[in-house]
Parts: structure tokens; sequence; C-alpha cells
């Protein structure tokens, strides 16, 4: 089965009229599709509202308790209710699924970690042990779009944990792509693309290949947050997924494509 | 297919001990099963907090943009997740969905009704239209438990509706029935049953028929918000459920019994 994992960052996730605009690209791929969202500023704006702080280590959230019923809130409810309401009104059934549901990614919480001489407990932060790949092709054979939450799922304890957006989709396209599928998988965000100048739009990588990688690291054209998410295309990659594109929510079949030699 | 529905009140979801004695009776019964929930008090905790009035009419929610927000989050999201982990701990695959996801549960937004001389608007509240009989079946027969939350969908604007979970209950149960499954329902709550003396657990009404309600109404033995409980109860059997128990979380297939004579 060919299956096409999008990926959708907050910003876009978050505003109706690029949401929109996502969904109409993401409703004219062609076979079969999973959408993994974000939605961390609504979490924030959310959080800030019920006078719970957030804390923040190199981009990452610390989980505590109350901030996890925050995020179970909005990535379990608001965000992910609202995307299946939208594919439902364009009459594309969906299902919107945490790791918790068909038990589809167990997860174990992160130990504490060594950062910058400092112990950092991240809280209810959850690595992802496995996919259920099952349980989202009995989906997909229905034709029905699994839309995946960022919150993963401890077993043992019975509770959600907070695991990033971009990890749960490249585990969830490597887990489809182990499986037999041949997969893409799409991250969409604001830019057009990796860019080489980050203050020109019109500057996009074509094509990345690991080897490149290294060189754009060490000429320092990619740096910063883009490191992270190159990376993880990297991953996904080296499990066997075929193509990676990091390309903006309105032409998500467009921007920078990862790939092997 | 033989099912039971049982619908789980607010005040036992929302008690981590009392929803713990619950899925133990839930786990132990026999066959397919769905599991309908509410958390009104969480929502109007969560709210509270976010500085949005809550206003009720004869028991119902007025359920504005914000309000619809915060229901959306805590049905959704934290009421309807926690539940699935609590039941994927203890080994039972189970799903939790709105009206959105699979296009379960279609409805129209309820036009402002006359009360007691007044208009009133109960904004974003749902009557419901139709119940995906065969998405619920699937997940059924591959042994998942639909965990269904009290929101339902208006697939013309794409948006959820805020519906009373008794009587999303009844629809869910009412529609399994009359798809040719054999439907039992339970209503779970605090009490052991309905009550012929309210300050007396131990005056359980064993039986009601739909002749023997009649009776109670005139009598004055049920009224208040019990009488809404079991005209529910009464329409379910009249669609062709075949029995609705009205119980205690604690021995669900105890408590009060409603049947055809």
């Amino acid at each position: 089965m060919k299956v096409t994992v999008v990926k959708v960052g907050g910003a876009v996730v978050e505003d109706s009229a690029s949401l929109k605009e996502l969904l109409g690209e993401f409703c004219s791929l062609p076979g079969a599709k999973v959408l993994v969202h974000g939605g961390g500023r609504t979490a924030t704006k959310v959080a800030t509202s019920l006078g719970i702080p957030t804390e923040m280590v190199e981009g990452r959230r610390i989980t505590s308790a109350q901030m996890l019923e925050v995020v179970t809130m909005v990535y379990g409810g608001l965000v992910g209710r609202n995307i299946v309401g939208s594919l439902a009104k364009a009459g594309i059934p969906a299902v919107s699924l945490t790791g918790a549901d068909l038990a589809l990614m167990k997860a174990h919480r992160r130990p504490p970690v060594e950062m910058g001489g400092k112990m950092v407990d991240f809280g209810y932060v959850g690595d992802v042990d496995s996919v259920d790949v099952k349980a989202l092709l009995t989906l997909l054979e229905s034709d029905i779009v699994p839309v995946v939450a960022p919150l993963s799922f401890d077993p043992e304890a019975g509770t959600l944990l907070n695991t990033n957006a971009d990890t749960i989709a490249s585990k969830v396209a490597s887990s489809l792509a182990w499986s037999g599928c041949e997969v893409n998988l799409v991250y969409c965000f604001e830019k057009r693309g990796v860019l080489s100048d980050p203050d020109d739009e019109s500057s996009v990588i074509r094509r990345i290949t690991p080897e490149g990688f290294i060189s754009l690291k060490e000429q320092g054209i990619v740096s910063g947050g883009m490191i992270p998410k190159i990376q993880n295309a990297m991953d996904a990659i080296s499990s066997g997924v075929k193509k990676v594109y990091i390309s903006s929510h309105k032409d998500i079949s467009g921007g920078t494509v990862i790939e092997r030699d």
C-alpha cells in the first residue's frame, strides 16, 4: 500500500485560513494518508489562561501533571476534533487518535537528562517504543484518515505522554515502511522549504541527501530548529521511508525533497 | 450481535476511584459494549478557570462558541482519552469518538425554543439526526470499545455540537437495535436505581414498565431530573432496545430494570 504521512505544525493548524488551505492540498493527495498534527501555541495559550506556566527547554515543553491535562485537552480534543470535523465536512471520514486510542503508540516516560551540566526532568514526556501498524492499516484499508495527536501512551501507568509531533510523524512513517508500505512523509510548515538564505523564500534547496546534509551543516547553511527537523527526516529515510518533503501547506508536494542518493 | 451500551455520568467518570469501580464492572460485562460518557462538572470547572460563565436552563447548558471549545476539550479530550487510557491499561482496546469522528453522529443545531414565555437559544447544541451504525459495528466486530463523547456533528457547518449524554446513549442504543442487534442499555449513576423514597437507598424500584411509569409520575413517586432520564429509557424501549437498567456504577446490572410489559 502507498501511504503519505503528512505532519502539520501548530502555526498552520491553528489558523483557520491556513488549515483550510492545508486540508485542500491534503484531500487532493492520491491514495492512503495519515495526518499528524501539533498544537503547541494553543496549548500555551490555554495554559496561560488557566494560570499554568509554560516552561520550555531547547524548544521542548516541560510537561507537569497540569500541563499534561492541558495538552490532552488541546491536542486530543480541540485541535484533533476540529481537523476531523473539517475533513468530515469535505466528505472524508477521519478519526482523531492519541497513543491510547487502539493502544496505537506505546511509550515510556523519558528519564531526567543532563543538559548543559544540569539534570532536566521533562515530566510527562514520552519516547515512543512502538506503533501499532495493524490498527493504522485497518483504518487506511477502510478509507478512514487517521488524524494523530502528539500524545503517546504509557501502558503500564495508563497515562498519556507528551511527544514531539515531528517525532510521532517519523515513527508512524517508519513503522508503515517497515511493514511493507511505500511511504512518503511530508513535514508541512509556513516556509516554502529548507532555505539556503532564511530571509529569501525563493532560496529553497530542492534536494538533500544524507551526504549533502552533513555538508550543509558543516557550511552552516542549515542551523537552529531546522537541524532536528532534517534529522527526523534522515531517521525516517534510513528506516525505509522513500521520500521526505519539507514544504509549505500551500504546496505540500513542492519544497525540499530529502531522499537517499 | 448482543451489545450493551453503558452511559456513565459526570460524577462517576470525573472521580478516579469511582471511574475505576465502573471500569471494573464494565470490563466484566460479556460481549460487545459501547461506553457513552458525560463530563459536565469538569467542563464547568475548566470554563470557570478560563473566565467563561456557565449558564444552564432547566439543567441544559447554554453553549456559546467559547463554551463549545471548552466541551470539545473536556469531553473530546480530557475525559474521553482518560477513559480510553484506563481501558487500554486493562488490556481492552478502545477509541474515543465524537460525532465528527467517522461522521458517527450527524445532527442539526437546535433552533431557539420557547420556555416559560421566553425564547431560549441554546447556542451550539445539537439534536441528533442519525447514528452511523456501520462504523460502530465495524469497531465492535474488531473487539474495539467505542467510547462516545456527548458531542454530535453538524456536517454542513463542519462543527461539533453539544448534546446531552443520556440522549446520545439512547440514540446509539436505538440505532443498534434498529439494525438488528440485541441491545441492553445501562444508565449508570451514583444512586442504586430509581428510588421510591429519594432518602432511602434501599427503596429501589426493581422494575418499571411503560404503564407503570405513567402511574409513578401521577403518584409523584418519580419527579424532577429522574423523569427525563426514564423518558429517554422509554424512548429506547419503544425503539427496540430490550432492557434499560438504571443502576449504580458499583453494580451496573442491578438497580431498576425498565422493559416492556
